[in-house]
């Protein structure tokens, strides 16, 4: 078996670590590291190289040049910094490629890897919501395989047979419910950001935490499973499932109902999209369900979690709805997190923003991101209006 | 597409008649109906023939021929009977074949229809627990390829990758386990055929039914799932599931687990093998997660339960020790059922046959119907003793 030449765009990231684990604990020659790419925390990718010796190391910060190159002298490891190196380390050959750079600034790297060609494994939700057309429509063109590394996307792309998308009747994306599952109204309204990043289960970063308390990081994951899979957004649902050990489930016309189940640890769907098609041997925690002793399902509750309905608006209404949605939600939850803005008002500056915004349209990487600064001004004026 | 030929051994059983009823509610010429073989209930299979149109009805009943000819008659159907007649239309020329003719009279026909190669969709548990070596020697000799029909069986199936078995770390059955799941030892000693036949959720004959009141019922399958999956026994395990939604689990090395789930109705994994690879539409009740609420996995109880042990040093065993449980267990539940046995003393029996047979080799059919019938007179004896 040749390596597999893998590229981690992101890779001192919470996935990219991840990777970078899965792969310092694979069997030697299984894979070949070609490019390790990160922000600006030199003295961690230099580590990271010099254990994984991929062919280039790269730094998005322009001025982290003479720490990196200090750090790796007489390795051999060549070295760059700058989002043109970034750029250009995310072109170079590879047959997979992690996309794990958080937010808008991922979305250039992200359509580099996939211009190439070859697998991309995408863990950049923005890649999908905010630009979910552009991305796909670079996939097609370039004949390049997209893997979800989401729990939720790879738990269904691992159980989804699309011989026949016909014979798919549902897709059901399972949500924890996160920290506000039975409370109150009220007690969602005077939440603190210290009780909305308390997830029950995933330890997560702030942003995703509080997406989860909110519910929209469920809307966010519809509107990327409607763009990975062939399945149109009415036929995708929402379970609430607070054990978080069915990861998602797809219902065929037979009847048959499959599922992937696991423990919440995120190296499974890496690996997963590491190994796919065929499967590598992770040290994670079996899930074992006769200790578990009861999976639970409810229904969400639209009432308290608009977002869920707000996403499947946006999605009805096409891109540039969603790149609204996206954009005005992290200012919503920035604010929120700085204690400038309520728990509740967040999925209702987002509601403001696609009403006063609709849904133009937005064909390119450009006009994207032109409607994604629209939209933050717009989110930050309404934000401010409420808040005083 | 061209129809897919298909027949059916033992199309008016439970099984027979469901997937008579798919063809029935199938879209025309998706299948064309070669052979359709039954028993001795002339009335039943006419009525499928004049709705099917097989090229053949056949019945075991060697003085059947009069009715089933009335019946027939300027149809234009071919019919016969007698048990050479029965293998002759096993034979016949077809894609695929469903073999449900229930008990070791299943054996010779399920033999004939997998000699001649094709799909052979296996809901004849007998032909793997009791004559599984030699089954499994025909199947390989005329390149035919197995489906399991029952759902365990079937689900595992479903979620099986086997591009690679050394990342198949475990395959889990679900058990119901049962009218005396949460009983006493002292209520399971005085059971009654009326408390055990009442089985919780599969509505099932009374054999199958008592077979699941001792768990033999997961003994067999334990025995079907390692002939039928490339997993050792070791690696195979049983856990309790009162719902029954989740039909059958596969752990991979990654930490993905993944199952099926589904109602409990045999219509779904005989469609499944009827369509396989691709599925058909089946108008079967969907299963509802959020209207169950709850799901709960328990280990087995192998104090109370002892056929779980016994099918596995069977299995340890060899063919043999397997062709023996299973023939006294069969002879256990029909004594139960005629109230001449103890409801604990079925597995005792069991227990005792092994240990007075060992494991003969059994290495072709007529090994394994003698050594079935020396364990039936074996049990019986046994039985006799006990109950005096």
């Amino acid at each position: 078996m040749t390596p597999r030449r893998v590229s981690i765009l992101g890779c001192t990231g919470s996935v990219g670590r991840s990777t970078v684990a899965l792969l310092d604990a694979a069997p030697p020659g299984r894979f070949a590291v070609v490019a390790l790419v990160a922000g600006r925390d030199a003295a961690a990718l230099a580590e990271q190289a010099l254990r994984l010796r991929p062919e280039i190391a790269v730094l998005a910060d322009p001025e982290a040049g003479p720490a990196l190159a200090e750090r790796l002298a007489g390795s051999g490891i060549a070295w760059a910094c700058g989002s043109e190196a970034v750029l250009d380390a995310a072109a170079r050959s590879a047959d997979w490629t992690m996309a794990a750079i958080v937010g808008a600034a991922g979305l250039r790297p992200t359509l580099a890897a996939l211009r190439r060609g070859g697998t991309l494994a995408l863990a950049n939700k923005e890649a999908l919501v905010c630009a979910g057309e552009v991305v796909l429509a670079a996939a097609r063109q370039a004949g390049a395989t997209l893997l979800p590394v989401d729990s939720e996307h790879n738990a269904i792309f691992q159980v989804l047979e699309t011989r026949d998308p016909a014979a798919v009747e549902k897709i059901i994306l399972t949500a924890s419910g996160g920290p506000f599952r039975t409370a109150s109204r009220e007690t969602m309204a005077r939440a603190t950001p210290c009780e909305a990043v308390r997830h029950p289960v995933w330890s997560m970063g702030a942003k995703i935490s509080v997406d989860s308390a909110t519910m929209m990081n469920k809307g966010l994951e519809l509107i990327e499973a409607a763009r990975l899979f062939p399945v149109p957004e009415s036929r995708i649902e929402v379970l609430v499932h607070p054990q978080s050990a069915v990861h998602g489930l797809v219902q065929y016309a037979d009847g048959s109902l499959l599922a992937q189940l696991g423990s919440p640890d995120m190296r499974t769907p890496i690996a997963h999209a590491l190994a796919w098609p065929d499967r590598m041997a992770v040290d994670v925690p079996r899930l074992d369900l006769a200790a578990m002793s009861r999976l639970e399902f409810f229904q969400p509750e639209p009432g308290r979690f608009p977002a869920l309905r707000l996403a499947r608006q946006a999605l009805q209404a096409g891109q540039g709805a969603t790149t609204i949605l996206n954009a005005a939600n992290e200012v919503g939850v920035g604010l929120f997190l700085q204690e400038r803005l309520g728990f509740l008002d967040i999925a209702a500056v987002v509601e403001e923003c696609l009403d006063a915004l609709g849904a133009p349209l937005a064909g390119d990487l450009e006009a994207v991101l032109a409607l994604d600064a629209e939209a933050r001004r717009e989110a930050r004026r309404r934000a401010t209006r409420r808040a005083t």
